[in-house]
């Protein structure tokens, strides 16, 4: 089944529609989880595969599910990714992964039309909500609650900074209801946000397995007091016991990377009350992860970490208060998937290596529930979650060519069969 | 002139009625300078001063003068402090001193008016516009203004976190004028917001200098990123290196610290752009200050400040801007003011004792323009800035008594003479 030019065009120009809600100045978008703009997007991207004669429905917890119909009464393979993005993100992180699984099934469905081989299965594209837990945490949400790691009552009751509960988020632009639905196998694409394809010159990535990663909230508390009037030995300096930790974590990145594991930690969201110029902060809420290819280095570095707050506990005069933790083990997907998404990419003669991705995505949930196969395309230079992110034209039709092969041999039943 | 039992009730019972404005659960105030509730309070302080025949009157920048006539015609001795606080803050930083000043001023004119010696000044009690200087920056606005320190123009178009002006601010309460006058010589009695008096058993404090102190505005720069998918060695990571900042300022307090001088480094606003939880930050604001009773060690712990800024750039691959900064000299007050504070203190029989101020104080502006005296009660552990900021009833109703017979001895000429 080859691509006519028609169709790569198509799906060039509905990506730079897609691209234009939440558009920045700065070549990117805005369009965090539950917002009007995620809103509109959802509305849009509705109105497109409706437009090609789907169905839409939305489950509890707001996941958009677009039904193409290849076999009446048979059951689903999913292909999914996510159209909201950080505060400031870039056009093709989740985005091209939805629209990338709306044309290959569209592609399919032509093709069966056409004549082709009767499919086993029918194809849904999910919109998963809130894969960036921007907004409402944690990351990821979505798929966490259609994979049950999650109870739906309490991510809709989970609060946003203003106090709006995801449920009443969701109510707001619509985009809720009772769907649900059993899949049998999942198909996921995305820009690899790391720099590894470009370095090597490939232009496809099999994902064989995820990094470990341990994430943290943590509270560090300390006694609102003057900047100017409080002795130093009478503070408890809230920020000073955060700041302390944020350093640290780079340390134990640099302590535990070896030649043959790398750890990364970091700190993405750190917010200090009461944040007023001449006052002490009497709070910090702040999240640290650590991640790392090996569950042996993983277990050292976080433990190394644990002992470091106690120390910046004594160090600072504040206590650290550890919260919620969101936690996944270093993983492999599914190995007859990788095989089958070699062989796919080998007839399609794109080149292609293995990978592993640092980042999580809703694959990470899925592949613990049916067998997944996760695919990247190059980001340049790897930078991700910023305006500037960006992969080529080339690029992405090549990977909704691999997408559209690979869910046509799982349809098929390559993969499982019902 | 001795005070009486119903003199001591009217103040108390008046401190009582002002802490109701912008009252926290936890027994403080959030009054931020320009605010409704800023307004309020000024309304109501208005209501208690025109009921006792004073008049009210407001200057370009919102400082609110109440007139208190003793001798038609004649020159004007200051007393005053603000009734602005800090978001949480405690109720008696800079609203006991306004009520301290006007429950003086109303003494001295029933003690004139009951026949006392004829004086040649008459009073006024300022209170200060925006002290605190954490909505609109910096702190000691109003006295930056009135002391020829800042332009009364870039006061009025300097904007809060939601772009609203001062002007806008200050309209929309209602306390903006046009009002000017000049003062002979300035007085304000305030919370000592540390433990100097408490430790040593003191009533009042004599202040005869300020610390000097390097307050600097710092913005890091780094490259928004993913803080999973991107490298360590490809990130430039703001947190980082503003946490690194904090960190060294600490270090750099003990640093220089002896026995002799004390060095206090502080940040009291830290905020972080994007501050989503899976993006590694591109931009942190920042406040650092350093402060010394000494010049030389000032100037040291200053340089060292800035070495470590350079060393942060390389360490964590940021750019650090240094933006505005507000700089003030450790600096004597009036020696003879000292003397006469002194006089009136031995006179009414109050433990006293001479400390140094190391937080900012509109008098730290007056000083520098007219003869000034600062005089400060204890605050019961030095807690301040904080709801749970506290000063008896005893030790503020005798620094009102002391306030009453220093004014009384600057209206009939002690310390200057028109």
């Amino acid at each position: 089944m080859s691509t006519t030019q028609a169709q790569q065009q198509a799906f060039l120009a509905d990506f730079h529609s897609l691209s234009t809600f939440g558009a920045t100045k700065g070549g990117g978008v805005d369009r965090q989880a539950g917002t009007l703009v995620d809103g509109q997007t959802r509305n849009w991207f509705r109105g497109l595969v409706e437009g090609h004669g789907c169905t839409v429905r939305y489950d509890r917890v707001g996941n958009q599910f677009t039904l193409v119909e290849l076999v009446p009464g048979a059951p689903y393979i999913a292909i999914g990714s996510h159209l909201d993005s950080q505060p400031l993100g870039g056009r093709f992180d989740g985005a091209y992964g939805v629209l990338a699984g709306a044309h290959a099934a569209l592609r399919l469905r032509e093709a069966f039309l056409a004549g082709g081989e009767t499919p086993l299965y029918n194809i849904v594209i999910i919109n998963w909500f809130n894969e960036e837990g921007c907004r409402f945490k944690p990351s990821m949400m979505g798929s966490s609650v259609f994979t049950g790691k999650l109870p739906a009552e309490q991510v809709l009751a989970t609060t946003d900074p203003n106090g709006v509960t995801v449920q009443q988020a969701l109510e707001s632009i619509g985009t809720i209801g009772d769907f649900s639905l059993e899949v049998a196998a999942y198909l996921e694409i995305h820009i690899e946000q790391g720099r590894s394809l470009e370095d090597d010159g490939l232009t496809i990535g099999l994902v064989e397995s995820t990094w470990g990663a341990n994430k943290y909230e943590f509270v560090v508390h300390g006694e609102q007091a003057h900047t100017g009037a409080t002795e130093i030995a009478d503070r408890s300096d809230a920020l000073l016991g955060a700041s302390a930790l944020v350093v640290a974590a780079r340390e134990i990145a640099n302590q535990f990377t070896t030649d043959e594991h790398m750890v990364i930690t970091s700190c993405g969201e750190f917010t200090v009350f009461p944040n007023s110029p001449v006052v002490v902060a009497s709070r910090v809420n702040l999240l640290v992860d650590v991640r790392s290819t090996d569950p042996a280095v993983l277990a050292a570095a976080d433990a190394e970490l644990h002992a470091r707050v106690a120390k910046i506990e004594q160090w600072a005069s504040v206590r650290i208060e550890r919260g919620a933790e969101h936690i996944w083990a270093a993983k492999d997907y599914d190995a007859r998937g990788l095989t089958l998404a070699a062989a796919s990419a080998e007839s399609l003669g794109l080149p292609y290596g293995t990978v592993r991705t640092r980042a999580g995505h809703d694959s990470t949930n899925m592949k613990d529930i049916v067998p997944t196969i996760m695919l990247f395309v190059p980001s340049v230079e790897g930078i991700s979650h910023n305006e500037r992110e960006l992969t080529s034209d080339p690029d992405m039709l090549a990977g909704v060519d691999l997408l559209t092969d690979l869910a046509q041999r799982l349809v098929t039943g390559e993969l499982v069969r019902p």
